[in-house]
């Protein structure tokens, strides 16, 4: 919880067009030097790093002309003018369908994340990609790690990371940034048992600091600014070894599936 | 968007306890006053009110001692361990039970949300309020319009308002904030047709930039700390006569009910 009630997010400088293989910890090191006033780093700071570089740095990305549909994505995509072939790439990322209807297809992924297309996007993959979508990366708490580690190698500070995505949402339109992994920072802070503001305990309160986090980063960098990696300072998450499987309820929880 | 990819949430200083019938629009008023680097507001200001002040304001509050508990009230609490009394006031809020299942009672409110005890709260409703419980207020928007109004009388700027509350949400554990009412904003930031970074036209981005504020103004604000308004600088959301009915997906469109 922030301690003095102030926040601020700054949008790191733009990265250069990340390519698979590229070293993406650099360039976001590199990214941090290029921003006045982030460095040095403070207590409680965290790291937003959208989805899209993560993927694209990691090849989890998909040449579409690699990709047979089968009939299954070919009905469906021509029901909905969508290409098949990417249809065939969500049905491959999918361990189950939640919902398929009026042209949605809302699957839960090998992470245990509920989502339309298990996050498979077109948009923002880079200026040669006509054919090419990323998938959602493999391990994002892994990735998390990798950059928290990168960072306390260059920098000396222990930095938490979030890697974000933007979801819908049933009930409400419009997607809204959430966490698909995390390092250095429990994505929950569970208040339950603690006195609320009058002194009566709070029974049910845990805060998804995590995705609270990756929304609020989202309101700094945007859709189509180009800049991936934004800096949330005075936030003061709770600190840990957390994970995003900590965000995920489980199937016996689950009143939507 | 923000234009230079610099947000900040300050919360305000702590306004007195809110009981019925109070003037929430001047004890916000105070409030800006005595937080230092808040005025003059700035292009794109956001006032993120969190519900609890507003209903307590307003008297969207109810004594459970008044209450007389439904036999379908009595048999769920008693099989979960709750309070009749408040289980009868969560079914008296809403227009539709969406799921009654393992302890949750998840309905849709006379608003249109779907959200778990139609925002029925017992926590931070007052000292010596141990039977009370809050309400939703009964029209959002027309609460932040009401704060509009007032900041724009006193201040002589058009700040954007909005009013927020916990929700959860399937498939990820713990809670976030979300818009209940707007006043000055388009809830939703609709990008479909613009370019993305690579030129490429996005085709399903739509921004809950209203929800975003909510939960970002949260980080600075926390659960316990009896602070319940934050200003938000630097998003630059869109500005309008948007609604929280902008937020709803119609019933015709909703693949959870």
């Amino acid at each position: 919880m922030s301690a003095d009630g102030r926040v601020e997010i700054v949008a790191l400088a733009g990265l250069p067009e990340v390519v698979p293989g590229d070293d993406l910890e650099a360039m976001i090191g590199d990214a941090l030097e290029a921003t006045p006033g982030v460095l040095p780093f403070q207590p409680g700071d965290v790291l937003v790093v959208t989805q899209k570089v993560v993927s694209k740095a990691e090849g989890a990305v998909v040449d579409l002309r690699t990709v047979t549909p089968s009939p299954e994505a070919v009905e469906w995509a021509t029901q909905w003018d969508r290409d098949p072939r990417q249809i065939q790439v969500v049905l491959d990322e999918a361990v189950r369908i939640v919902r398929k209807a009026k042209g949605v297809l809302i699957v839960e992924t090998r992470h245990g994340f509920v989502c339309a297309n298990a996050g498979v996007d077109a948009s923002n993959v880079g200026p040669d990609s006509g054919d090419a979508v990323t998938l959602l990366p493999r391990d994002p708490d892994a990735s998390a790690a990798r950059i928290r580690a990168a960072v306390r190698e260059r920098f000396g500070s222990d930095v938490a990371v979030v890697i974000s995505d933007s979801f819908g949402r049933p009930w409400r339109w419009g997607i809204v940034d959430v966490a698909l992994g995390v390092s250095g920072l429990l994505p929950l802070e569970d208040l339950r048992g603690r006195p609320d503001a009058d002194g009566r305990v709070m029974k049910t309160t845990v805060r998804a600091v995590a995705d609270e986090l990756a929304s609020a980063a989202e309101l700094a960098l945007g859709k189509t600014e180009g800049r991936p990696v934004a800096l949330v300072r005075g936030a003061r998450p709770p600190l840990g070894e957390g994970s995003n499987r900590d965000l995920v309820i489980p199937a016996e929880n689950d009143l939507f599936r």
